[in-house]
């Protein structure tokens, strides 16, 4: 009859599970949609008032032209906006700048990072990735929406809110560690699944790239949350673009490609070289970008001057583009116009510039531009240049204190090169009829991602559920792809991977690392252990919590005196159950007060943040009372060998998800202790 | 230097890893080709003949028709190829019945199966999967397809052939358990890849179905040999098929659809009811498959019993056939016949039975012509009857001592009560313009494989695949699939783990069992432990290996005379190994003369299949002489607490892949050793 109780509550546990993705699935998508539709009303405002601007000044002046009247327009519209957002992140929440992905990875690796998945940082995200794209940055809105996914998963989940101090009191059978990670990589998979409109790309996404941990069960759950999250942003976007009936059309992104594409097989070794070159590329990208960013934090210390950086970022471009809108004169005539804010400028009448069209929209709407403008769109010169702005322009806007990520960005440069190569090869031989520059545009776009990212299926999934391409040309894709991460990773990490190992991040790798070969515990452990008694004095506790840090302390027996450290280990008690203890006195002396009411749930209550030890009164008469260890302690920590290998040391810490591993030799008294670093630093 | 040495080793252990994974997706898809190649000639010459028999019989004598003499023309060009794949199965190598997708599965999950990955067994398997399918059993190409990729996998890895006794001394870096793993697992994607013509199928279906262990670096690998065979097919295909010119076309083996699939928000909920149906279904497929399996096993144990029953199931589903069609009086206009074999029977001139349709050609053709048949194709009554004659004729199938996958036919039972569905519908609601019959076919052959094999992802994706739907229809398929999987799922297990069970094969869950909560070590230990000294007499061992056939032996030292299992635990020594040492004479006695030239590479040679202990002599003379376990022992096994608890103990043993670990007290004396079986058994 217990085994059918427990059978039930197991089943309970498991629907609550599963309605959680569900709601995780739902609300990631519907903020997705909010931030969506804001920027781009936002962006039609600013961009048709941008137009009229140009149009009118122009048009008043023929001959000359006098773009100083909207160019100031232009830099206002940027500068305030970029201003706001980079005010937010850096005064309100400096944890939401950049794009979230390296955090949420190292989030998901098991690493504390604080703040990350608070209601806060969701707020000043989404404000903060709304004002610099409409601001008109060189980046995108994709990280961020991955990192609102994490954010409400893990708040969803834990049904509860420290920004708002506020408990709800459910869901309280998922308040763990464990499982809070299973739920974030659910919400980052719907996160990418509603940046892009790609159910798939975002289960295999949190699989590829975010994930640390595996297990068949979460397949699953991250699929369903990230379907229901398509479906949710399928059908919020469908009612607020009007469009009728109840056919289901799926979300195409970037735009559906109109034609299937087809390749023929001479194409190849051509996918494969635009890959080479999206690696070397994004190589480079990578270098120069933590150059930048070094420079930054080097002669950047101060919160007004991250600010100003930003805004200047901001006029940067601004006047850039103004340059090349001035300076290069691509003319095209309107009729077949793929833009939607045609700029007459100085062309004939019936004509627009090509290369405001470029620059006058959002950058998503330009690399959809880029797909599937028909031949013939734009001049040579203009994508050329094009391509050199934005290739340093995103690479100077990524590791600002603002709130972008960096996949837009970077496919629009690699569509821009894309589609130059297929143009110049058209030039070249007039008669290949396979140089599809939309083609070609997605190819680039691939190889200059996996140049950059470094990710490869999750990548090309994305682009082909984002295109609706066939599932044929996933070949190409994957090739140029490939090529693009062999070549990148010969000169260094992904980008995201960079980050993190730039702010020092202990990331546990995948397998161990091939320098462990050989060692034992003995060559990495940490020592000497600061050790508790099974029976220990309060006073004793309170000086030890106080003089060092350590999470984990390992309780011994059969201690001579004072010398704790060649006792014989029998458990281990964290930090934060040891400040609990001070804090409600529970000491052996005044057992009779407490022992009826003090459970596990004691010490669940303050999860996740605990009190510090400061506010333990220090002064308390109670403090030469004895902490009886044994009903509190964990009687079975991990422990190895002195002379156990690290690989294998390293993958039961890896496997077991451990924080600390005990090291002991052959008669079970304590040698040392491994903690993450160790396998990284040593 | 030692260390770019180290590394240069390293990348070249990389490069070659690669290129073996390249040679398994090319050589996977070349068998693949060869089998579908040769089933698809063979099938075409068979329906031809009977065809023109039976237009011959039926013309002569137009109003009664004679089909006997056709039928008895059936019956041997079924009987035959039957006879002789269930034969070569039973006498030559009986590992190969069935679909192998079990049996690569459990060894993907670290249990050994002998012969599972022999040329042998890939040459019988191949054989017998053509005959069988020619001779017109209800079973599919694909799972035996997936055997094969493990079967060259393994072999190509290893670079050696126990069949052909040849070694060809290369890729020995890769001769262990674990790499060979991974190989295999490639090697599975390749076969679903080839199979379906699905490259993300494949990589997913390694991942959702096949895969114990994880890691990101795997999904890479895999991902290339699926993509690298799917190609290599195409090629491959395309000039079978005489495909002109070079555009690549991508395999689409289930006929491509032409208009993309579309859907209305409200056939949803119909699509979540087909699933439930298929959940149900195939939960009773399951049941009915395992008891006609039991019986089997329990009244057919005969070698010529089990060939004749292959015999009598073919004869059935021919006869059952033949009443069909004889019976069921389905004429429908030629002229946009989609069959390939239009038979006229008893039908008026320009007219052809659809009922003949359904049944002269391979299933895998049937199911195309569900999916694409324009509407009105068939009769309801023809679709009723076959659903259930197939649905029984399959059940009764899967199980048979051949060579035969249940994919297909599943799909098959599936798409014909899906386009039922659609029928009855439309029949009901004449105006409803959404009931496409092969959209419903598709759904319904979604959800019958959902409640047959519990699989969605990949199943979803390789129906993708292979159809060409857009992304867009990934999520009814998915909600039909998930239906079927919940509802199945209430019911039993899915086939191929049910497969397993019923067989006792010790698979390791991808969790701990929720019943192992609250036990310690001590409750699921098996003792006594046999142990060795670490200086230990050769007449011992000899006799302890004689005695006992476990495959691990604590060595100990600190030991009182001969009460070995109260030592402290110095060391594991594996059983092949001590047999090697009592082979080669391996003792302290005469360390002079081997001592130079052994080297751990003496203990490699012998793998995979180690002498057993009854090849070693047992009246040696030196046998009085001491082994000396210290050189040859592995000096630090996984060793765990007796008051560890179980769940942990699970994980460590799952995640390091262990076939053994050692239950020690706080001494370090042995208290008990745990095994794969203890875990699931106790």
């Amino acid at each position: 009859q217990l085994s059918r109780l427990r059978d039930r509550f197991s089943l309970r546990t498991h629907i609550i599970r599963w309605i959680i993705f569900i709601l995780i699935g739902i609300i990631t998508a519907v903020i997705a949609c909010t931030i969506d539709i804001v920027i781009e009303e936002l962006s039609e405002l600013k961009y048709n008032f941008l137009k009229s601007s140009v149009d009118d000044n122009v048009t008043v002046n023929k001959s000359g032209g006098d773009l100083a009247l909207p160019y100031l327009w232009w830099l206002l519209l940027s500068a305030v906006p970029v201003a706001i957002g980079a005010g937010m992140v850096t005064y309100i929440e400096p944890i939401t700048a950049g794009s979230g992905i390296p955090q949420v990875k190292s989030y998901l690796n098991g690493v504390k990072i604080p703040r990350i998945v608070r209601v806060k940082t969701l707020a000043v995200k989404s404000i903060g990735v709304i004002t610099s794209v409409v601001g008109g940055l060189a980046g995108g809105k994709e990280g961020p929406m991955i990192h609102a996914g994490a954010v409400v998963a893990a708040g969803i989940s834990q049904g509860k809110s420290t920004t708002f101090v506020k408990d709800f009191h459910i869901f309280k059978a998922f308040r763990d560690d464990h499982e809070k990670r299973d739920f974030v990589l659910g919400g980052a998979a719907a996160g990418v699944s509603a940046a892009f409109g790609a159910p798939i790309g975002g289960m295999l996404f949190s699989l590829e790239e975010a994930a640390s941990f595996w297990n068949q069960n979460l397949i699953w759950r991250t699929l369903i949350a990230s379907i229901i999250s398509s479906f949710t942003l399928n059908i919020v976007l469908s009612a607020y673009h009007g469009v009728s009936g109840l056919t289901f059309t799926g979300l195409f992104n970037l735009g559906k490609f109109d034609h299937p594409l087809t390749f023929e097989y001479f194409e190849l070794p051509l996918f494969m070289l635009l890959g080479v070159m999206g690696g070397l590329m994004g190589a480079a990208w990578n270098f120069l970008n933590t150059q930048i960013n070094k420079f930054r934090s080097r002669f950047v210390p101060w919160r007004a001057g991250k600010v100003c950086e930003a805004v200047l970022v901001a006029i940067l471009g601004v006047t850039l583009a103004c340059a090349m809108i001035y300076y290069i004169n691509d003319c095209r005539p309107l009729g077949n116009d793929p833009t939607i804010h045609p700029v007459q400028l100085f062309c004939e009448d019936n004509e627009y510039n090509a290369v405001a069209a470029l620059w006058f929209q959002t950058p998503e709407a330009t690399v959809r531009a880029l797909f599937h403008d028909p031949p013939g769109s734009h001049k040579i010169l203009t994508l050329a240049v094009f391509t050199i702005v934005y290739y340093l322009l995103s690479c100077s806007t990524f590791g600002l204190n603002v709130s972008l990520g960096v996949f837009i960005p970077t496919a629009l440069v690699g569509a821009a090169w894309g589609r130059l190569v297929a143009m110049l090869l058209f030039y070249m031989f007039p008669e290949a009829q396979f140089l599809h520059p939309g083609k070609y545009a997605l190819i680039g776009a691939a190889a200059n991602l996996g140049g950059v990212l470094r990710m490869t299926i999750s990548l090309s999934v994305i682009l082909m559920e984002t295109t609706g391409v066939e599932t044929s040309f996933f070949f190409p894709l994957i090739i140029a792809l490939i090529s693009a991460k062999w070549v990148g990773d010969y000169f260094n990490d992904g980008i995201y991977d960079t980050v993190i190992e730039v702010n020092h991040v202990p990331m546990l790798p995948w397998e161990p690392l091939p320098q462990y070969k050989g060692l034992t515990a003995q060559a990495i452990l940490s020592k000497p252990v600061v050790c508790i008694k099974l029976r220990d004095r309060a006073h004793y506790i309170y000086e030890v919590l106080h003089k060092c840090n350590h999470n984990g302390f390992p309780v011994v027996d059969d201690v001579e005196g004072d010398r704790r450290s060649e006792g014989r280990v029998c458990g281990i008690i964290l930090r934060s159950q040891l400040i609990v203890i001070l804090l409600k006195s529970l000491y052996v002396e005044n057992q009779r007060f407490w022992q009826q009411e003090t459970t596990i749930q004691t010490f669940r209550d303050v999860y996740p943040r605990y009190p510090s030890i400061q506010s333990v009164k220090p002064l308390d008469r109670k403090f030469n009372y004895t902490v009886d260890l044994s009903m509190f302690m964990n009687p079975s920590p991990v422990r190895v060998n002195t002379y156990d290998s690290v690989p294998r040391i390293f993958n039961i810490f890896r496997a077991l998800g451990l924080r600390h591993l005990l090291v002991i030799n052959n008669e079970n008294r304590i040698e040392g202790i491994i903690t993450r670093r160790d396998f990284i630093y040593k």
